[in-house]
């Protein structure tokens, strides 16, 4: 009996390559190594910090990660540009299903539970106009614990005030879904890029190609 | 004053992608893209089992990130390709400067430091003719803390008996140095790919493009 369904948000609810527009703009054709370089190091300094015990929030990682990817290219980050291509992630895409599937657990208590600290992820959801559709926004920032780790699973769980299997999350993260089967939440892996399983002995208890799979557990 | 000089192994004194060779053999022309894929996911299944409390033993680590990196590029691995390929870690190729840098070292006392575990760094290394310039293999499997925990590189300070400030520690690894960096070694970034620096507010103290660099330390 699923209680609460959470929803990662970066790369599950919106997507995080719809900077790649902005990208071309202040540097031509390199919009789209310049969003992978900057999404995979986003998360790599997210598990080194959290391995070195240097924890920041995620807005700090994030410009940390665009920095190093902008010069990976070749490129040269002026602070104004900087400032612009770091707004670009309060104005991602919502995926196309996103505000459907949403509106159709209305009846049930939805929460979204991420890495991002609120001042990244309060705007993004507010101009998205999915705001009122959740009851929860959790953030990881909130303990200073980032995910994968089990402390910060916990910290959600508890501030919907349910059991862990009471809960049904849902990440495009193939580490995030690992993480949290991890911590013994129900999971749904939503498979958007259509990448193999995790090799880390925790597979999903189910997979979708969107979200639109989920409303099955209903 | 340098008393001790520590080595990284996997991309500081040996070439990870001398894999891509094996891999081509069983994958035509897809080695190069299964060889990087397979290094990706295996640093980040050791940040991820580390993050999660899950430790597992490099060589498991090793294992499990060859068989996703071979689903990623569509091809399937049965159990005898899989050993081949794995064993292919234990000939990789040393850097050309490698034995000729450690030569001229030998009245230091010089350690590896690997999240190799000893199963797949001690025939490795035995191979390569360089056993006999070290004093030390230490792996973080001695401890099951994979770097870049604080309490891995305390291990190897620890197994050398010298002050951290008194170790001179190598690795081509931005992630490595970062946290070597972080535990209070020497640091000297082997930049062998002409990579930007981290965005981790911790810039090693020195850089090279290769290990030749570091006998200017003496």
């Amino acid at each position: 009996m699923i209680k609460a369904y959470v929803f990662d948000v970066y790369g599950t609810l919106f997507d995080v390559h719809s900077v790649i527009h902005k990208c071309n703009q202040f540097f031509p054709h390199k919009g789209s190594k310049i969003s992978h370089t900057w999404r995979e190091k986003q998360l790599e300094y997210s598990y080194l910090r959290q391995l070195m015990g240097n924890y920041t929030s995620f807005s700090t990682v994030t410009k940390d990660a665009l920095r190093y990817a902008v010069h990976k290219h070749g490129e040269q980050l002026d602070p104004q540009t900087e400032k612009e291509l770091f707004h670009a992630y309060f104005h991602l895409d919502p995926y196309p299903e996103v505000k459907e599937v949403l509106s159709q657990l209305q009846h049930k208590k939805l929460a979204v539970f991420s890495n991002g600290s609120h001042d990244m992820l309060d705007p993004l959801i507010a101009q998205s106009e999915l705001h009122h559709l959740f009851d929860e926004i959790i953030s990881v920032d909130e303990i200073q614990q980032f995910k994968p780790t089990l402390a910060s699973y916990e910290h959600a769980r508890k501030c919907l005030n349910v059991k862990p299997e009471e809960v049904l999350f849902m990440s495009s993260n193939g580490w995030d879904i690992t993480g949290a089967k991890n911590y013994g939440f129900q999971t749904a892996w939503i498979n958007r890029h259509h990448l193999p399983v995790e090799e880390l002995n925790l597979e999903p208890h189910t997979i979708y190609s969107n979200l639109s799979g989920i409303l099955e557990w209903e």
